[in-house]
């Protein structure tokens, strides 16, 4: 267990700043459209557990309903039945580390705002690198905030562009021009929803059609779930307007260069989703088909950490001709927020959850594959326990590059001291956790794991090189308060 | 029953749009800030059981916790303990019989806001008459709304005067000069605690003291309760600042002429509480006494409905000569938000909630005092018991006269068809109801009840005479909306 | 605040061991049982706050729902509707201090259980003496036990004595045989309400009726709530069967002399129910007259305590021409289970619960009437409010006389060795709180406020002249932790 | 959906009838046996997800906490924190498919009773056969039973042996001989922690380590996840006393042919338990190989349906040389009691719950292997969704043989009618899903999956040869009431 406590395992939570977003424009009397939405939000579940909101349009009418917890627990017993089967709705998951903000400044979503064109609800995923900026010319002119949360950055800019606007796409558009960072978002109006994805395509966001009705989802594994057609994703820089009369595209924004979050292929999206073109699943089955090509070993036996981990070793045993076998075991009635309560509890948490598969191991070379590592410490309580059951050999590979910067892009990574690649050599690493190898995949090994060459990606937490550049200086100070 | 059906008695729940606010500015290392503002708000739980909330300033770190619900019900098990104790601390329970709201646009207080100048709090209570054009005026320039609450409406205003005026203390102030209509409240900013009663002391907003520390709340019963010392009234119009060094009046908006509510002393307001230099308690006593004397009738025994009609009939039977006694028995735990879930209980409500001393008035002529009509239901369902329990006559004495118009300053009356005086004359309401006679006491009578001269009052709901007018034309449609 | 501390005022709460029971057969289409048996807990809440639960047989079929804290906190949102308008229903509310129970052995009722001869449901009220012979013998011969009430042990001994027996209610008649102690209780059989009372009739328990459907309950007053007709007291000994064919009384165990617990009209029961033919408002205002008569004295007003004391305060007002007043409010948000949760708040209970309303005592020699005194600390905290508030006399006087013995008959008084009027002389207790003068009504006088001569009753409490003696030796080493 | 609706998918729901149950025995002072208690229980969650309970023995002094839910639902906040940290505790977690008994009769464990020897807890495991016969037994000596839990029918057996035996192992092994079926449990007695497991041992049971204390558990996952040793299994017939003294075997019920569930190895425990010297997963992994020699099939792609699946498809793909690919993936948010509270969302719960993963499966032929068929739903929803996702074949392998027998030994299948298996041939069930092959193993084959030759399976379901027979008539009619 010392080893473990070296790495301050317990806190080594994976990056999950990732919000889901999900909504309906409802064209079929046979559709229900909270249902719907509610659906949509369970396939998008594992982008955020701290909260979850549905807020409908019923005829210019908005109610919303959001709560703390993961859905089940957010919409208890019929909690749902209050909500009518309105024409327009929208759904938010949310997920963030920093427990306090429940008690200090509230942030679910979405956001439901009343301006001077009437109501408006916002879901947001991502992060506005800019807001300093935004927050201090907005207070400069007497608004107040009741929350952190871009949504309502964004929502005030809407309100305000929109006074000059003509129309409500106007103004988004508008409002995009003082944008800068990561967002994909829903927004409904009082007669339209509203699809948008920043210029540079941080995050994802994607069209489907059930019947005669259209639907929004930040992956498009939520249409397959519902049995929704997929039907295109929204492009980096798009607006797309639903209403009466259709489908509207404005590309204004569009035609830059994009950039688009290469964690959400190695860690943050489900692999049964296909973010701009690119399954998710495959990018990561190339990542274990590139790893075994570049860090090859004689080992018996290849297994992947799930949840992410596992694509990337069916792909690593594929192309290296080792056999691919389960030897880990995760705990799935952990991942809670109200579970572990007591003190003494929490701290047994890194125990419970992970196992290790003896007699996939015993007595065999094993090579272990991960999506990331952060801080080390899971990655070292599970070498420790492979060899406490009987591995002679430990071969570790990483589906990513070590990560050493911050992302200011909607994924909150630990400040960079407390980046383990920042604080040891690879090879100090590997001798602290006991591998016998340990190498991770080059960031232009990555970039080629994409089997389109349509995308372009953001890989600024592994290579530096932020496509916007960080938010300013002042702002870097309080970002780990009021971001989110 | 059909008596009752006939009157809509279900809903004739008394007007209890009032809401309570308590605050402490602590000076005292061994009082702790966060258990002295919520047993304050036990203490004034009668003006509002929708929901709680207390907000912290711990160095500048806010903190906040609110909920639906009474008190215990909103700060269940260990919440409170996750607040800190900090210096300045506030709190607010709030009422309102609309439901709807709870799903629509949370308007829970106190509200906790960011703005140029930090984070401030605000609990209020009243009702602002001149909010549609100040909405209309901000909205214009971008705003956003995400709740009905007058405390986001007013945070606005301060927040924008902020950005002019040099101090907190000045923004307040001119803030009230925009402000139109009923408002007590108590501000948090970084480094002070200010209440603020608006220059017509609708509400009633008083300071307390304890040890070195001071308090600020909506009625005095509350510092009784805490074993805190009473030190005085707010001024209608006057600001109270409380800071580091001490405490700062600033009485720019005093002087004029004031129009405290009248039906705080008739009912709102807890007996053993002193608005204004004026004893409730007293003030009702004198309304007995008066009825007494203007409309006597021969009869065995006065009784009064609880709570706020006992001290009513006391004064009656001191002044009459007739002896007191109890004659209806209220059932004290249904007077609960969340009890009769089921429709079936819901419709048993009044039955259960009030029973008759048969032994008190079986063969007697009775005296029966209650504070208000409003629809009229509930006096014809206690008119019919008392009959069924053997009085011979049933003399009816009503603690203020009939309510005619609606309340524009805080107070939520149903509109004014709804209002039985309205429909009705007094003897057609007395035949209806079954009662050997009904009389209600005079506005002027009911001005001569207060023991003071310091003291105007508005009786705009019984007289029709609006001391600073009612609100829009464009307002009033949205009134049941967007009030709160 | 010394003074309270010394005698640990906060744990001064009144002796309530008491619960409530109510039943129903029901024989009217529209008239719904779960509601009507809802409702009657309700107008029997202040017998018992610690659970509730309703146990309902529809053909057959029993189905139970029981919880802790009051009603409105045991039944949830729609809990109720799970359960079926059943044609026999039978409810409780249960009362106790001892919160380790909860979590150690559950014991809310109704007790639901199968045997031989089907289902039973039983709630009951009142403590059994000699029950640690009958679970011991009980045990002898191989039972097992799930909880600590007394319910549970008269389900063993119905149900051993129904093998035997040809009939449920002749199984009933002979479990009679075999307990000593109080038990008012309500039983539900296959196809029969039961109501049964012990031979000393302890507890109360009578008959109403709605339209064609009985009703059983411990107080009458919940017959008055639901609009229902009271028939009669059930007598003390007897068994009521009511089935299909009609009500059936069994008097075979009537006719011994009876000893109704006094502490019922002073204190447990509500001042609107009438107990074996007596009035409890009556029975109070009588205790009120006495205690003007005997202990006269020079007073400008007279107040009493609420809620019990006040009844005797208008008698003692009536018959010494001191004129009646309110001096104590209490604050009746705080009678709550879930309330005050923090250790830090809870210190502050007893303060925050009373409140003296100052115009009705300063300046004033007052008189104030308690129902009873057990450890003296409320007592000592109210004088000393009264004479803060300006009160020139205090003085004390008590509708009881001094708590010298615990009660083993269903009324849980602190061990003897807490009982004040044990530990100190009047006078000294007198002295002790500071009071002017200090009064408690004799048993003799006491048992003289009846109305009628019917009933006897027990005061043992008061006289240590036990009508069925105390439960043995060994038990009640155990009684604290058995009992319930 | 209309295949979907044919089969009636939605409540395909697998056999889960499983319970878990673990204990401790507390040597350690730095271990704390109800932290330790619930962590095991985490690991045990996939046997149970309806109540979980706690009960610790501190001195002699028992106290339970149990509750519905998983875990974290169950143990609320700091609800763990009421129970101290005993010397002897276990803990259970129930499944059950039916909801009524919650609010009918309470049967949560452990079951905690005091009889003649003081305190006895019992978390029990399976089910009871000749339970008909024991409860007419016990009702006709005038038992009472509280729920439908086998544990209080075990406990009144224990309770009733120990009268005449010497010492409670001598009265748990007496019981023994009385009962027949399935139970594999845990006993915690004033002083001692006893495991028993029925001596057929169709339940698993285990002994483990952690420094010098001893827990018990149902599976030996659980001593993984706790860093704790495995010892070795408890023996079927085995009775094991942890006292004082150490640990005390007794195996006079030992040495009978024995027959564990071997769907405890198909589906019910988690692959990383060794059950009777039986990897879960290697058993899993022979599954595979031989379907792969028996039904070999031309593929692309072998993938299995999770969890239990996974394992038999890398079995298969390693005994085919087929690649294993990942086809299937379940949403993990769904498998909760209180999710899907709306009726309309409910019936969505099967599509949101799997999606597959296209580009594994387009355009290739696919093997696709589930641990069983039950009624036929969720695999025709499959093969549908795997040929809309572009699959040019899919053959169906099942990890076992077809159900075609109801179980009285704790897995609760449905009754044998609706047991596809019994309403049409493998072809037409082929046909009927859409599938290209579908083959099953054979009892013959599964029986050779074990890698030990020391373990006698139970294949009743299967094979209809009951070991012990089925349950006597009386008791099958009432098997879906009193089960449990």
């Amino acid at each position: 267990m010392s080893k473990v406590a070296e790495f301050n395992a317990l806190n080594d939570e994976k990056p999950r700043e990732e919000c889901g977003v999900f909504g309906i424009y409802r064209n079929d009397d046979d559709i229900d459209a909270v249902v719907e939405v509610c659906s949509g939000l369970y396939s998008l579940q594992h982008r955020g557990q701290l909260s979850a909101g549905i807020c409908v349009n019923d005829n210019g009418n908005f109610k919303c309903l959001k709560n703390s917890g993961v859905i089940s627990e957010a919409f208890r017993s019929n909690a749902l039945e209050e909500l009518p089967n309105g024409k327009i709705a929208v759904g938010h998951v949310k997920h963030s580390v920093r427990k306090f903000e429940e008690t200090e400044l509230i942030s679910g979503q979405p956001l439901l705002m009343r301006y001077k064109y009437g109501s408006l609800a916002i879901a947001h995923n991502g992060d506005i690198t800019n807001k300093a900026k935004l927050y201090e010319k907005l207070k400069e002119s007497g608004s107040i905030f009741q929350s952190n949360s871009n949504a309502e950055l964004i929502s005030y800019i809407i309100a305000g562009e929109r006074i000059e606007a003509d129309t409500i796409e106007e103004a988004v558009l508008r409002t995009m021009d003082k944008l800068e960072g990561a967002y994909s978002m829903v927004i409904v109006s009082p007669s339209k929803l509203i699809a948008v994805r920043d210029p540079h395509g941080f995050r994802p966001l994607c069209l489907g059609k059930m019947k005669n009705s259209y639907m929004v989802s930040s992956e498009s594994c939520a249409f397959d779930s519902l049995g929704a057609e997929f039907v295109r994703d929204i492009k980096p820089g798009e607006v797309l307007v639903i209403d009466e009369s259709g489908v509207h595209s404005y590309t204004e924004h569009c035609g830059g260069k994009t950039s688009m979050c290469i964690f959400e292929h190695i860690y943050v999206a489900r692999p049964d989703s296909v973010l701009d073109n690119q399954s998710v699943h495959m990018f990561r089955m190339n990542v274990g088909k590139v790893l075994a090509e570049k860090y090859p070993v004689e080992a018996d036996i290849v297994c992947g950490i799930p949840d992410s981990g596992v694509s990337c070793a069916i792909g690593y045993a594929a192309a290296s001709g080792i056999p691919y076998g389960i030897a880990i075991i995760k705990n799935k009635y952990l991942g809670r927020t109200l579970s572990m309560d007591s003190d003494s509890l929490r701290k047994r948490t890194l125990e419970i959850k992970i196992n290790v598969l003896k007699p996939t191991v015993c007595g065999k070379r094993v090579v272990i594959i991960d999506d990331s590592i952060v801080r080390g410490g899971t990655m070292a309580h599970i070498v420790e326990l492979l060899k406490k059951a009987g591995a002679k050999e430990v071969h570790v590979r990483v589906a990513s590059p070590p990560f050493k910067n911050s992302c200011y892009y909607g994924t909150s990574l630990p400040e960079s001291e407390k980046l383990v690649a920042n604080r040891m050599t690879t090879d100090e690493l590997r001798q602290k956790i006991g591998a016998d190898s340990l190498e991770y995949i080059s960031v232009e090994d990555l970039l080629g794991c994409a089997d389109s060459s349509d995308v372009n990606f953001c890989c600024a937490c592994f290579s530096g090189d932020y496509p916007i550049g960080k938010p300013e200086e002042f702002f870097d100070k309080y970002s780990t308060k009021i971001k989110g």
